[in-house]
Order: structure tokens, then C-alpha cells, then sequence
């Protein structure tokens, strides 16, 4: 048996290393383009930042390792120009020399992963403009971020947009950060963000949103970006992390099938519509594990396991890729955003019908010291309660709670499941009904009837709310919805007459506890009432009071 | 509707919000034996080192507020006495009046909770003697640490003896901490918990385990606390937290059945024999969600949960607890040790058949600074793979590893799902392959025959085995398994020749994961080998060498 594998990163060099446990006597051929294989690029930006001081570490499999301990033919800066299918063969360009030859296999793995989009920007290609994409870029902008260069403008406030930026900061620089979007990190929903958005300006970022950059000038003075609104933002270099797009043209013009994203189809063992060629990592195009749509999602666990997944179908084994939940997580300037399952925009998008529910709990008991408040929302079918998607914000606790609602989506759970988790309490660590037990007992309250909610964004459209304020007097003074009424929840049962029975009583406190109670007090009085998620704590974030 | 619920902490509190949130004119009156309803109970032994400062920041839920807000009917040092169930009613003493009175009801929730155990020792009864249930208990030791006390002895060392202990050695004490168990932490497994004994060891603390108090004197010098082995320790005060008892006794006498173990005996619906009377938290039975067994475990979650479902059933809702799976976590000076299911020591009391593996990853990525090894083991069904517990013990990522394989738990998943398991992966907070990750990898190699493993135990027992150390020379050369032969792996496949056909060969390298490899190496080459699950790193743990 003769393996090819054309990428030594992430998906491939998991495959290399699962291939030859299962087959000692394999060829396994690894073909990087790139000067090492499996480095951490996930790392890149801290190296940049100086957080990762030694450049060795990021090397996570050296060569020698790869060679002697897994015994695996690693060939770097090799790069695969052709696939000839019906030859079974590869056609290599050996990088150094120039020279060209021809690699044959029995089973061929592509894992050539996805390259920083560069879009026809005039002036893209200036040499002050970096992408980071390996190591080579990243000892590129680690030196031009410990040169005498002042300011930087990052072009895209995704995943990487925002780990350079905090970066850059660290190391002292002065950043522009535009996008497109009007949020950072698109994936997220935009409510969600809008607490690290103030949070990162406050670090000194310049947010430039629902903004891209149309012309890049460079001269001996540095850069000139172009912004869409013409403004012109100065800068001593530009950073260009707009997405990635699959590395898929090798394999396109071998005839092996893509999807309309690009990305390379494969079955549920990643086999191509080759069956001696399979497919790996985020050149792939993968199934959606929540809708079962098509999506393309690059991330380094998916790419890990595909890469297994490829080499036991090789091997005869049945194991196959269950899709990918787009479970992801960013340090956001020392705070934390993480996600699971689909955001509201994706549902809305794909119309799928859902229902949710935003929350403020603190990541451990507050009356330990250090307890952090967090924002959460948590997105599930209206009919079924199943689990569709849940995001989280804050400092502390942040990945734990969606890593526990990520394992929930695995297993096809409701909200109604959530309620009955069994987590770890001490009051260091969490709560007695942990941030996930309160996100289902909200959401449970609402499926089951108990509390209708309505959504702070229906306030300033259905002007026959009723807009009950249930807080203290104090709290309904230093800052309320506009037009509601203040009724703190302890005086309520004694002044429901205050209250009209011909509209709908929308309550709110400030994270939704109260608002709860008061609801149900209402309810059972007979007025059409409910709770407004997220409470004044949420309205405030949308509405720049926070 | 008129509820009367004895006992106002974690499980009456919450029926009795709960039971407001459903029926807004039921009559609910919450009796509390003690001065507070509603307090943080798991907050006293930081409240007695000084880490919580503020005692009101302990009242959970002021009784000013159960009152107006709930509109419960709170009465502190009220004592039911006795439960009249044929007349529907219950003895109630005040105890600041000695007044007694009769309290009829609709529905009654016995919420009593569990009380140390104070077990016959002589001299127990000491005022140089304290446990730990309530504030007033809280206050006395909080006294004696910031006295003049230089030393206390603390028998028991489970969650409330460690934290003690930690809060004590926080106030400058010199601590002796006595155990009958030959371990620290008794609901682990003694492997897990002896990097911790070290651990705690070194911050000073004198651990006598196997050992227990026979005698306590007490005079005007101090206490005298006589141990098992005739040895006296010389203390200012004792601290007793040997477990506690559900406080059923009340209910006993009302001829409410209690099981074994001496707790109440509930439905689902946490109703018992009499179907007017439920019964929720510490001072009943439950089951354990992985076998279905009746078990007593006294968990703040849990009977939280219990308290809504008794509130709802009352209110004609099907709501049903699902039983208890164990899952805890503790703070051990720093470290944190955390697990949920069943240990091992439990599945072979209980005759489960299981399997175990061991590992040792980082919290997160070792490239990024501050990664922490932890050590993790997983125990599972060896015919399905169904995961039946796990524990893990380190300085982060803790709580979350185990939070994630409570949910995996609770959904009945297998090992096999926690390959597919989709986690947060950036390099500060896990892993591309997550320790829930790996721990499945492992767990399914073994049950699919790819990686057969023997345990650091059966290494002294079988000395038929051949014992193949696959590190590097220097590795080997600081520290290996007495009788090991040294083949690095690296250079294994050239010296099969060295190795016996006729003998099992145990392989090991520091973790497991060369070892792995060599296992594989060896299968192919038709040796009967297996991988030593942990490694080295394991054994030296268990045989002191670490």
C-alpha cells in the first residue's frame, strides 16, 4: 500500500500518523508546499505578539519525529502540480532544485487546506500587505511589528482579524481594524459582540464597521488604505485576514468534484467521487452536523478528525465524519467568545424556525469573589426543543459552558435535557443550577408556556407594549427603557389595577429573574404578559447604555 | 393550595420559588430550623479562611426578600417537631419562644437536608470541637482560626475536610488532617488523588491516613486527640467531617419509609409512601443515573432540581428527576479535582464490568504558555463503549473536561462519541484533539482491539510479562519500571529482533502515546503486546517516584 498525502498540516498529518498505526507497512508519502509540516498555525498570531516567544515550539511535529519515530517519507517545500488519476500518480515540483517528478500512489489524500482570500484590491500585493497563513508571514509580520512601525490597519475582524489585532496591541502598535460587516466577528451574532466591540476600542482599536478597504498606496512613508467612505486611514503596514478560501484548483482540474463554495465533496468517509482519493480538512466542503446542509467551516478539530477518518476508510474501516458543528472560540483582548451549532442569522437565513433565549449569568457563585458576568444566548426549535445553536461572551467560563452545549447538540439533545445537566459545582467553580441548567430552565419556561418572552428588538416596533419596568425605584432611575412603566416586582401584586388588560404587559428587570416572576404574576392574574429576554442588561448593550 | 416545606436552604428554597412561580395564591410556608433560609452553605469554608469576607454576602436569599418578593411565609428557628399526617398537619416549635404550634397543610416538603455526622468518640462533644452546617458553625471556626490557634486537627478528609483544611493553612494554622481511608478525597480513586496528597503535603498540611481519632481531651492547654495507632496530636480545636446523615428522623416517625442508608424513599416525582408529603435534597435517597441504584449523595445540584420537581408534581406537572450521577468537583489548595459517574472502586464493589484508560494531557495547547498537565481517566462498559464515569485532577481545565463528559453521561453516549465530540479549540483554551477527545480515542482503540493495554497494576502481579521501556535513553536513564528492557521507539522496528515471541510485552513510554505506537508496531509484527495505559508518568505517580 502507497499513500500520498499532498498538505502536512492539521488534516494531513493526522492522517500520516493514523495510516501508518494502522498499516506498519505502508509507503506514506507526505508532500508539504510549505517549509514545515505540521506546525501550529492556530499559534501564528501569539508568535506574532510575542505570547509565544520560541518560533521551535510551534513546530509541533518536527521532521526528524515525523521521519524516524512514524517513519513517514515528509518532503517539504514539495509541491503537487498534478494529479494524473488514471496513471494513480502525482507530479511533484521539488521547490528548491525546480526539479519535477512523478509520485504514483494507491491512495491519494488531499489535504491542502485553504489560503488567505486576497480579493483584486489595487495595490493587494505591496510589500507592506501580510496575510498569515504559515510561518514564513508570520516571521514577516513578527518583524514588522517589532520594527519602529507605529500603526497597522487589519483588514477583516474575523477569528484572525481580532487574534492579530490583540497582537499588535500587545506589542504596541496602533490598529485600524476594518470590516465589511457592521460587527466584528461575523460569525457571531451581532448583539453578541457588541460587549467586546467596546472592549477592544477601549484597548485603543479604531473600529471601522460596514467599511472595506478599496485601494492600497504604498510609498516610502508607509501605507495609504483606502477606506469605502474615500477616507484614507495611514498605516506603517496592512494585515489582509478576510477568510480563506480551499485550496481546491489541484484537484478541481484532476476532475475531482467540488461544491458551489469551492470546496472538495466527499462521502461520510471522505472519499472523493474518486474512491482511490480522499479529501480532507478545509479544502473540503463538509455537512452541516446540526441541518445537514453543505457548509464550509475551517477548523483545526474537523480537519484532525477527518484526517483519521480518511486513513481508517483506507484501512478498511467504517468510521465516517458526522458532520461539523462550528464549535469555535477567540480570545477577544483577554475576553472570551464562543460558539456552538448556528447563530440566529444562519437560522434566519436558512428559515429555519427557532425560538430564543438570551441570559446574564456570572461564570461561578457570586458571592465567591471573582465572579464574572457573561452573556448567553441559546437558539432551539420551537416545536421539539431540540438544541440548534447557543453563543457565549465574557471573561471567564465562556468555553466550558459551550463546550457542555456542544457535547448536548452532539447527542441530539432538547432544552428540556439542559435542565437536568449534572455539572460541577463548588462556588469557585460554577453554581448549584449552572449557567447551562438557568439556559435551559428559560427556554424550557418558554416551550412549556410558563414564560412568554418577547425580544428586546419588538420594544421599539410594537408600540402597544405595555413596557412594565418590575426593578427597584433606584435601578429604574439610573436608566430604563424609554416609555416603560415602573412597577418594582414586590409592590406588583398590590398594584395590578395600574396595569391595562388590553394590552400586552411587556416586563422587564435587569437580566430577567424578576421579569420572570413578575410575568407569572401576571399570568395568573389574567393580564396577557411576558418576560423580556435578556432584560435592561441586553436592551443596554443593543442600545449603547453599557 | 397551602404547602408547608420544612427547611429553607437549596432544595426547600427552590420548591418554595418555584411553587410562587406556579401558584401565585397558594399559601407556602417555609420552616427553618436554623437563623437563616436560603444561605450558601458551600461558601462557609471560604467564609472561615477569609476568602469570602463579607458574611451577608453568604444570605442567598434574605428573608426581607423570600417575603416581598416570593411572598413566602419564612419563619427561622422554627422547628417542625412532628407530622401529624392524619390530621394533615405538623408540630412546629419556635424555638426563641419555646412556643408550639400546629401548622395544617394541603402539601408538605420535607427539605430537612443532612447533618454531620458526629460518630460516639469520646470527648466529641468539646467546645474545642466544631462541624460545619450553618453560619453559627461557620462563625466558631471563623473565631478559633483568627484566635490565637496555632493548630487544629481535621478528621475526615472528603470535600468539606480538604477545603477546611485549605481555609485554615490560609489563616496561618498548622493542620493535621486524619482520614480512615488510606487516601485523601475517598469518593476517587486513590490513584487520582495522590498527586494531591503531595500536593497538600507540601503547603504544610500533616496527613494521617488509615488512621481515625479514638479520644479527644480537652483541657485548658488544648486538645489531646488520641489516633487509632495510640499516637496523641496536640491541636487547639478539632474539626469533625466524617460525612453526614439525612436528617429523616422526623420523618421516620411520621412513618415515612426510608431506605438503607437511612433517607427518604421518593418516586420520581419525589413523592413518598404518603402522596401528600414529597421529600427533596440531602435527607433523601436517590438513584444513580448510571446504574439505577438507590444511593445518598448530598449534592447543592441535585437538590435544586429536586425542589423544582416536587413544586411542579405538586401543581399537577409531570416533571421527574432523573437521578444522580455524581458529578462533584473540589478546590485542593490550588488544584482542582473534579469527576461525575461511577469510580472504579464503586464498579467493582457493585460488580459492574468496566474498562479503564489513563492519560495526562494539557489543559491547552503546550505551545501556548501556561499549559498544564492534568491526569484523566475514563472508565467504560467494555461491551458497548457506554461511558460509565470519569475523573480528572490538575491545576486547569478541570471542571470543564468533566462537565463536558457529565453531559456525554447524562445522554448516555459512548466512548465512541467522545472521538466525534466537536470541543472549543483555540491554543489558550484546549486542544485541536481535546482531552475529551483523546480520552475517547484511547478508550475506543481499546475496545476495537487497536490498542490492547494493561494496567501500572498488573505490571508487580504478572512477572511473566516483558516490560519494554520505548522512551529515549535519557528518559529511561532518570527514572523506569524496575525490570524494563529500553528500545526507543525510534528505533524499535530495527530491533524486534531483541524482543521475545514467547512473552506478552507491556510497552510504556511518559504518557501512553508512544507507547501506543509501539503497541502497534509490535501487533503488526505479530507480537502479543499492549500499551501500559498512563505510562510512566502513572507509575511513578503510584509508586512515589513523582
Amino acid at each position: 500500500m502507497k499513500i500520498v498525502i499532498i498538505g502536512g498540516v492539521a488534516g494531513g498529518a493526522s492522517a500520516a500518523a493514523r495510516a501508518r498505526r494502522l498499516g506498519e507497512d505502508a509507503e506514506i508519502v507526505v508532500l508539504e508546499k510549505g517549509d514545515y509540516p505540521s506546525f501550529a498555525n492556530c499559534g501564528l498570531p501569539y508568535y506574532v505578539g510575542g505570547e509565544i516567544e520560541k518560533r521551535d515550539s510551534l513546530l509541533v511535529a518536527p521532521i526528524k519525529m515525523l521521519k524516524e519515530r512514524h517513519r513517514l517519507d515528509v518532503r517539504v517545500r514539495a509541491e503537487a502540480t498534478k494529479i494524473d488519476r488514471d496513471a494513480k500518480a502525482v507530479t511533484v515540483k521539488n521547490l528548491e532544485t525546480g526539479e519535477q517528478y512523478v509520485e504514483s500512489y494507491d491512495k491519494l489524500i488531499i489535504a491542502t487546506g485553504a489560503s488567505p482570500f486576497r480579493p483584486p484590491i489595487p495595490g493587494i500585493n505591496s510589500d507592506r500587505i501580510v496575510a498569515l497563513r504559515d510561518l514564513n508571514d508570520a516571521d514577516r509580520m513578527r518583524k514588522l511589528a517589532t520594527s519602529d512601525a507605529k500603526r497597522a490597519v487589519i483588514v477583516g475582524a474575523g477569528f484572525i482579524g481580532i487574534e492579530v489585532a490583540e497582537n499588535l496591541v500587545r506589542r504596541g502598535l496602533k490598529v485600524t481594524l476594518v470590516e465589511l460587516a457592521e460587527q466584528i466577528l461575523p460569525p457571531w451574532d451581532h448583539e453578541m459582540v457588541l460587549p467586546l466591540e467596546k472592549h477592544v476600542q477601549a484597548d485603543g482599536v479604531e473600529l471601522r464597521l460596514g467599511s472595506s478597504a478599496t485601494k492600497f498606496d504604498s510609498d516610502e512613508n508607509g501605507l495609504h488604505v483606502t477606506l469605502s467612505d474615500g477616507e484614507v486611514v495611514e498605516a506603517d503596514f496592512g494585515v489582509v485576514c478576510i477568510g480563506v478560501r480551499p485550496d481546491s484548483k489541484l484537484a478541481t482540474e484532476a476532475g475531482i468534484e467540488c461544491g458551489a463554495r469551492g470546496g472538495i465533496l466527499t462521502s461520510s468517509h471522505m472519499q472523493t467521487n474518486d474512491p482511490d482519493i480522499y479529501a480532507v480538512g478545509d479544502v473540503v466542503e463538509t455537512v452541516c452536523a446540526v441541518t445537514g446542509d453543505p457548509t464550509q467551516i475551517p477548523l483545526a478539530g474537523p480537519a484532525n478528525r477527518q484526517g483519521r477518518i480518511a486513513a481508517d476508510h483506507i484501512f478498511g474501516r467504517d468510521s465516517q465524519y458526522r458532520g461539523t458543528q462550528g464549535t469555535a472560540v477567540v480570545g477577544v483582548f483577554g475576553k472570551t467568545a464562543a460558539m456552538t451549532g448556528l447563530s440566529e442569522k444562519v437560522l434566519r437565513a436558512k428559515k429555519i424556525s427557532y425560538q430564543k433565549v438570551y441570559l446574564h449569568p456570572t461564570d461561578h457563585a457570586g458571592y465567591y469573589p471573582g465572579a464574572q458576568q457573561m452573556l448567553m444566548k441559546l437558539l432551539f426549535a420551537p416545536d421539539t426543543g431540540k438544541i440548534l445553536g447557543a453563543e457565549a461572551v465574557g471573561t471567564d467560563g465562556i468555553d466550558k459552558r459551550i463546550d457542555v452545549i456542544a457535547m448536548a447538540i452532539q447527542a441530539n439533545l432538547t432544552v428540556f435535557d439542559l435542565e437536568e445537566a449534572e455539572l460541577c459545582y463548588a462556588p469557585q467553580y460554577g453554581h448549584a443550577k449552572d449557567p447551562v441548567n438557568m439556559a435551559g430552565f428559560i427556554a424550557s419556561g418558554v416551550l412549556r408556556g410558563d414564560q412568554p418572552i418577547v425580544y428586546t428588538e419588538t420594544l421599539a416596533q410594537d408600540k402597544d407594549l405595555f413596557v412594565l419596568d418590575v426593578r427597584t425605584e433606584g435601578e429604574f432611575a439610573k436608566g430604563h427603557i424609554p416609555g416603560a412603566t415602573n412597577i418594582p416586582v414586590e409592590q406588583l401584586r398590590e398594584r395590578l389595577a395600574e396595569l391595562p388588560r388590553d394590552r400586552k404587559i411587556a416586563a422587564y428587570c435587569q437580566v430577567g429573574q424578576r421579569g420572570y416572576l413578575a410575568t407569572r404574576i401576571l399570568l395568573q392574574n389574567d393580564y396577557n404578559a411576558a418576560n423580556v429576554s435578556g432584560g435592561y442588561r441586553l436592551w443596554a448593550i443593543e442600545n449603547g447604555n453599557l
